[in-house]
Order: structure tokens, then C-alpha cells, then sequence
């Protein structure tokens, strides 16, 4: 097969930021992707309606959202059962950060105890939570350290959809079989890459990110669950975009920058493991399911024919910079 | 106690690197250390007894070698038995470097079962052997997935002196005990850091290095042989020096600048544990027993009195670079 359509694909973990950034970055997923489910980690966080609405009306102004919907989130914080009411029909999900566990997220949850009362007004409103998953401790054991919080969450809020963002190791794959009312995003470089190509060669300061890209083995059960088009697992780059600058640096910003390229490196992906047919579950479908929402139709067509990922978007250096990548889009509806 | 004066220190793993490089980092050894065993990855390597006089000749243009003994090495090949006999005044052991494991190793061994015929000359002519002992494969596993080489070696050549340079794992700790006729540096950053240092927080491409640092328990298990001073470890910084231009970048070299630091560094970190007795040991006296070797007479005295880690010396960032250390040197005899 040389051509393969995929209708409405989205992006369920993206992040837009702001302001020149949010200028360069928001056409470049609006051009390939259906939808988004975009994060909150501005400084200061998106935690009111009114700072929802204000940064809706800047993406609005950065692409074209008849095409493309951006879904906003609130940055999780003790919320009353009203003030969550009324912000419903804006918002997809709200967006849970232990404090200080990654880029922008120091005003984040400090007591994972405090928090059941707000957990039980998103369950009462059938709002998702969504949740950075990842301790303080060891980089490497972060997220399987913090997989009790999900099974307490899980059984303690059954009605509540819950998705672990972007995981990255077998204990979480292994977690998302145990409870239905779990999910999970997936990112297109933990699906390619292991520390190894962070730090196992020279440092690749733009394969940096949170969660850090774990094992081998984490990296093969990540790709089983997403080549078999898992109903509880969804596409999500968290692409997250940083200057060049803020990169090649003595403390290099976490985040891959993967909006641009994660259409044709999905479709080489599963391509190459003969799975395409469970690729539009993994980008669309499982996604529509879970949150029940219906994005513009789109039809986004790859063709195999190879093309050379740019060096940069703007001043951000794009995962597979300068490579050569087999698929590329051929066709935009 | 507010002073301490080491004897002679040696820094028993030290690159030199060439030209303008060997002309920024030998004096800052020198001005510290008594001695120190210099590594032979050059490019080309030196693997020649004129390659490695003429490599001496360039040393000692670049500090005074009265006062600071070069302890030259051979980059390790198939040498015949006359070739080492030659040799052996003029160096105090063999580097060996798998293939390709780290900075200008190209030219490593590349199949470890065909190295025996030299390794026999090497014990008969009572030459140490000094190993970077990593695999190929993943990179938080390639020194314990090294280790049965190890093993090999001490009981297959148990009058070679054998050298695990800069080990980093709790196994090679354990490994040590096994056989007598195994030895070990350890450099001072892997005595301090973990992999949550360099990429746990935002990543630290000054503190990546290889085998690059690595859990929380195999710290302690290094920094346990050291403050007890086992006699079988020594110090060897491993400092390696790159132009920062090469370290804040998209593909960041392995290595880790610690000779201008090294001595306030451990005397705080051996004091901060009530050790300072086990610093000799570990840092001048077990080397001479192992080695064989007498360094001019030099007495290095600190004093606890903060100072600050200068940004630079020359193109290349220090460990602790802009931070205050504790400790500095007050006198140099």
C-alpha cells in the first residue's frame, strides 16, 4: 500500500503555548490534525473560565478552527462543584500536575490526599481528568512509582474517566488492563525511542522530554498496545515546542517537538510493523470514543514518498530534523 | 578539623587531550596533583612507543613535569611481546576500549576472545591492564552486561594487574571483592551524581559523561568502597575536557571537566562524612601500592574557606561551574 487516508486524525496531549510560539505551532497542527486536546501549563496556568475563553479566543486568532478543534483543558486545583458546572461545555477534561514535575507545573497538586473532593465533582459532571502521572523520585521509576495513585483513582472514582498521560513503561501498560475506567495517551517518540537515543550516543538534547524515554522493553510494550489499536489508548505527541536556544543549553528545556512530523512517522510506524489498519483507532476513533466528542470531518492523505523533515519550524528544532522520512502528506481536506 | 593536607595526590584517569586543549587543562592538573595516568584516545591513538614520546615531549611543553608526573598509556592493539618489552619503562599500563564505546574509541577492540596473546605479554612483562569496560548495549546496563569479561580476564590472567576504570554500578562494586587482582577508579562526579542529575531536572549536558552516572543505590555502593578506602580503589577523575561549544549542542560529547575541582570537591564530600582519614588512601596511597609507582614529593593543602567555581577555564565549563565550594587549595609545595 502507497497511500493511506486517515480521517480526522487528532492529537489528544499537544501543547499550543503562547504568544509567538502559539503563532508558529497552532497552524502546523491544524494543517494534519482534526483536534487537540491542548494543555493548560501556561504561566500563569489556565485554571479560571475566564483565562480558558481569553486563550481560546488567542488560538482562534493563531489557525483555522473550523478545521481544527483545539479542546481546551483547566489546570487541575481545588474546584467547587459550580465553578466546574458552568466551565463544562468548554472544556474537555481537566489536567493534573503533581507540582513540580515538569516544564510549568509549580503551581501543581503538592497533596495527591486533598484532592477527592474536586475528583468527585468532575466524576458527578462526567469531566475527564487527566494526569502527569510521574513522582519526585528516581527519573527512571517516576512513573511506576506513581501508578498506586491511578489504581486509588481508579477504584475510588469508577465513573470517572481517567487518562494516564503519555506513559512510558510496561508497569503502566500492564495497569491499563486492570481498571476499564483507565486510559491512556501515548506519544510518537516514546513508541521510537529508549534513553539510548537520548543519552546513549552523544546527548540529544531534543529527544529530552517527561517522562524520560525509558527501556526497551517499556518502548516494545508501548508499541504492542498501540499497533493493536488498544480501544483505552489514544494518540498524543505532547509535543512541546522550545526555542533552539532554550535547548542547546547548559539546563535544556524538557519536551520533543513533534506536531510537523507525527502523521508521516505514524504512518511509517505502522507501516513498517503491518498495522496500518489499527492506525486510525490508535489517532481517531479511540480518541471520539473516550471523551464522546466529534471533530470536524477531515481527510488527511500520506503517500510514500520520501521528504526531508525541515531543521526548524520558526526557532524550534522539529524531532527527525534533517532526516528523511518515507511518507509525507499528499493531501489535506 | 578546618585544614587538610593530602600527600602527593594522584588523579589515576586523567585525559590531556592535545594543542591548544592539553595547553588549558595540563597546568590545572599539574597544579593539583603529583601525578596522574594519562589516556591514549587520541585522534589517532596513541599506539606507538614514538606516538607516545612525542605525545610526553608535548605534556611537558604544557606544565612542569618535575612537580607533575605524566603517567603515559598505550591505546591498546595486538603489541608483540619485544614491542611491550620496549615499551614498558615508558608507560604504566595498556588502555583497553571496546569499539566505539566512547569518545575517539574507533579504534577499540572489536572482538574481546582475540586479545589473549597480548594480554600474556601484558602479565609477563607485569604491565597493568586498564579496561573501560562497557557493552554495546543498553546504556544503563553496558557495565554490568561488561562484567563477566572482567571475570574472565582476573581468572584467566590472575598476575595481570587488572583496572576497571570509572566504574559506576553496584555490580562492579560486588565484582571487586572476587578477585584480588581486580582494581578500580572512580571519578569524583559519579562519587556525587545520579542520572536524576543530568536529566532529571532539566538536562545537564556538563554532567553527561560515560559510562554516564547512574542509580541512587549504585552511587552509595561507590561512595561506601571510597570513604572506607579499600585498598584496591583509587581516584581517577576521568576529567575530559570539551569546548563548551561541543557540550551546549544538538549532539552533546560525553564528558565531564572535574580536574580544577577535584581536590576541594572530595575533601568536602570525605569530610561532609566524617572520612577525611580514608582520603589519602584513596586518593594518592593505594595508587602507588597498585601501580608500583612513586610521584614527586608535593603537599596539597585546603582550608575550609568558600570560593567559586570559576564559569570557564579557558573554553571548557568545570564541574560545579558558578557554584561556591566549601573547601579550596591555600598552598601547593
Amino acid at each position: 500500500m502507497d497511500e493511506v487516508t486517515l480521517e480526522s486524525p487528532l492529537d489528544m496531549h499537544l501543547h499550543l503555548r503562547d504568544g509567538d510560539m502559539l503563532a508558529v505551532v497552532a497552524p502546523l497542527s491544524a494543517a494534519d490534525f482534526a483536534g487537540a486536546v491542548v494543555m493548560p501549563n501556561l504561566v500563569p496556568p489556565v485554571d479560571t473560565l475566564a483565562a480558558l475563553m481569553a486563550y481560546r479566543a488567542r488560538i482562534a486568532a493563531a489557525c483555522d478552527t473550523t478545521r481544527f478543534s483545539p479542546w481546551l483543558t483547566l489546570f487541575f486545583r481545588a474546584y467547587g462543584y459550580d465553578e466546574l458546572a458552568a466551565a463544562r461545555s468548554q472544556i474537555i477534561g481537566v489536567k493534573l500536575y503533581p507540582e513540580g514535575v515538569t516544564t510549568n507545573s509549580a503551581a501543581g497538586v503538592r497533596d495527591l490526599h486533598g484532592i477527592d473532593a474536586t475528583l468527585a465533582h468532575l466524576e458527578a459532571l462526567g469531566i475527564p481528568l487527566l494526569v502527569h502521572g510521574e513522582t519526585h523520585g528516581f527519573v527512571m521509576d517516576r512513573e511506576r512509582e506513581f501508578l498506586p495513585v491511578f489504581r486509588r483513582l481508579a477504584r475510588q472514582f469508577p465513573r470517572l474517566t481517567i487518562v494516564m498521560e503519555h506513559i512510558t513503561t510496561r508497569e503502566a501498560v500492564e495497569l491499563l488492563g486492570e481498571y476499564d475506567n483507565l486510559h491512556a495517551t501515548i506519544t510518537l517518540h516514546h513508541l521510537l525511542i529508549t534513553l539510548d537515543d537520548v543519552a546513549g550516543g552523544l546527548l540529544q538534547p531534543h529527544l529530552f522530554c517527561k517522562p524520560i524515554a525509558k527501556r526497551p522493553e517499556d518502548r516494545e510494550a508501548l508499541l504492542r498496545i498501540a499497533l493493536d489499536g488498544h480501544p483505552r489508548v489514544m494518540f498524543g505527541s505532547d509535543s512541546a515546542p522550545h526555542p533552539r536556544s532554550a535547548k542547546e543549553a547548559a539546563g535544556c528545556a524538557a519536551g520533543v517537538f513533534s506536531a510537523p512530523v507525527a502523521l508521516p512517522a505514524l504512518v511509517e510506524l505502522f507501516a513498517s510493523h503491518n498495522a496500518l489498519p489499527a492506525l486510525q483507532r490508535f489517532v481517531s476513533d479511540n480518541a471520539q470514543a473516550i471523551y464522546r466528542v466529534t471533530p470536524p470531518v477531515r481527510r488527511i492523505t500520506l503517500a510514500r514518498a520520501p521528504w526531508r523533515v525541515p531543521d526548524q519550524y520558526g526557532a524550534v528544532v522539529p524531532f527527525g530534523a534533517g532526516t528523511s522520512m518515507a511518507w509525507q502528506v499528499v493531501a489535506r481536506t
